[in-house]
């Protein structure tokens, strides 16, 4: 597939009305935006507001709410149209302007003040990074974005954290040991296989995340994100060495369960001059719709007490589609070179839209 | 997409271990052929039995299990080599043998006894005909089947019932009235539109079927159908005409809802030597992965009491991909001609594979 029918692809996918009604509902996703905004009205208070990929244009009507002199709301698939009616229905076309572009295709005609104040945008994908659209988001900040101007969300944090994945092989391997009495455990092998190599993007419990520390229950912080001064080319490839986790031998070691997988999640904040706001998708938060993305490992890790793991992280744009990554997990092994690995993951992310659709998949009860 | 490729595609949708998983763990669905098998084993004691489509075997071995004196395990797609390592590994290849191939190529050397006393399958798809797969069963009976040998499941009743939409209704489309204080409401008619004309597969609740008579839940029976004796012919073009529904006035229609769908469901039967069994996918019954079917109006039937809904259900094979159907619901007006309508609603049944896919998505918990 070219560039251009990615793209097109990707825009294409955005012209759906149950991908806007999924993160629209997604309460913990629009509430933590409109929360930002009201709360630091002062930020948008008779300024120029720029909304990158504004879809139905939720964010551009918060922050026209919030006092905003002029919103411009750069819309790139069909949406733009909808966008453009829900604006005017709701009586703030004097404040919000509509433009049924690609951000990328935005030009000095479009903004005449030639600067914008603060930017919004709700660019996020799984494992923070799927989709790109941050890179978009960039390009904005570099050509319109005052000094010193806002950007929300403000920074993220990136966290990886070993869990055990005992309840998805309790239901999709250990299942086939005994099934109406019948012993169908060669289809345990089969069964592995679709659950290593491909990302899970799922809700992990809480309970499932394998902590090194009694009180540490958030997870290793392997990496932050400064949307101010982030630039594409650091997306292009992410490498995030020397995680370590320890597990030292004691009392408590012995309930620890098997490692089957690690475990990535982010969180967002929008600091405001008043205050700031998080928007969490950590395991044990409120649900979002970017759940959590779990690295299956090809085999378990079991503990004793004693150990420690070191590993590293690479998330690599996908050389034919850069909208995904390729989503590496390596264990060095310490005695070797640096770079040589003895035990090495390689998982590709999969497609956005898929998931999307099969979120949407509802029950009517 | 010819007549091959719909088959290749079909048959290729049977080699992935999800769909086996999904129909396994569907208990109402196993369980009922676990019993009716179990509950009427004079009807396999040494018996030769036929299982058409045999997936993984299961069936085949509650009939070995019976006492069966040979089971033909017949699958067409590459889950064949899977059931072969099942049987063998289970100790039942010495009763069951699997013939890898499609029921339109077995033949005399496949079948040396000539002609079977039972064939089992479970060949049920969406609102009971989806897939077509009938047709190779009765394929099967007609030219492997004894005189007066038995089909299991021998029958199975079809259903029609309006219903209320309104929790539907108010998920996907009066969600739009007020989305965090804005007024989204002109995007209810496109989500209208993304309704009506499709046929929902999904769970309808027990409450939401709106019924003539205060005790009838159970929903008005349409059609039956005898597997011993239906024809591929009379599944090419099912019609189903002057189906009732009264709603006298009095007391209890004040509390009536309207009427935003009709809801299709079946109901199979296992008629035994011994006891029948059945296996029921009605609303309020425990839950199948068949769900049941609801073809949405295209507007809504309001109820005050006196009112009389005659309808025809119309259920005709897809010209174009015969595995699919084409669902039509029309009213006929009583004072024009018969086969004129005043309301004509005709929706294309889905793909069933996706919806397998989708049904597959599960939670880690």
């Amino acid at each position: 597939m070219s560039t251009m029918d990615i793209d097109t692809d990707y825009f294409d996918s955005y012209f759906d009305l149950n991908v806007h009604e999924l993160m629209l509902k997604d309460k913990p996703r629009t509430l933590s935006y409109k929360n930002a905004i009201e709360l630091n009205s002062i930020d948008f208070k008779d300024k120029i507001v720029l909304d990158v990929g504004s879809g139905t244009g939720i964010l551009s009507m918060f922050a026209a709410k919030a006092g905003a002199k002029r919103v411009y709301a750069v819309e790139g698939s069909l949406m733009a149209g909808y966008c453009e009616l829900l604006v005017r229905e709701n009586h703030l076309h004097n404040i919000i302007t509509v433009l049924s572009k690609r951000m990328e295709n935005v030009d000095s005609e479009d903004i005449p003040e030639g600067k914008v104040d603060i930017i919004i945008s709700e660019w996020m994908g799984f494992y923070l990074f799927h989709e790109s659209m941050l890179n978009s988001v960039i390009e904005a900040r570099d050509r319109w974005l005052k000094p010193n101007g806002i950007m929300f969300p403000s920074r993220a944090e990136l966290y990886l954290q070993p869990v055990n994945m005992e309840p998805l092989y309790q239901s999709k391997v250990n299942f086939w040991n005994d099934v109406y009495g019948f012993d169908f455990s060669i289809l345990k092998g089969p069964a592995l296989e679709r659950i290593h190599g491909v990302p899970l993007t799922d809700y992990i419990d809480k309970k499932q995340l394998v902590t090194e520390d009694e009180g540490q229950v958030t997870g290793k912080l392997i990496r932050e994100f400064n949307f101010s001064t982030v630039t594409c080319e650091e997306l292009e490839d992410i490498v995030i060495d020397h995680i370590k986790y320890s597990f030292p031998l004691n009392e408590r070691t012995k309930g620890l369960k098997a490692i089957q997988g690690f475990c990535i999640w982010f969180i967002c904040y929008f600091e405001g001059s008043q205050k700031t706001v998080t928007l969490s998708t950590a395991p044990g938060d409120p649900e979002t719709h970017w759940k959590q993305t779990t690295i299956p490992l090809p085999g378990d890790i079991q503990l004793q007490g004693g150990e420690e793991i070191i590993c590293r992280l690479q998330m690599k744009q996908d050389e034919d589609n850069s909208r995904r990554y390729v989503l590496t997990l390596d264990f060095p092994d310490e005695d070797e070179e640096e770079g040589t690995t003895n035990q090495d993951i390689q998982v590709h992310s999969i497609e956005n839209i898929d998931e999307y659709q099969d979120i949407e998949e509802e029950k009517i009860e």
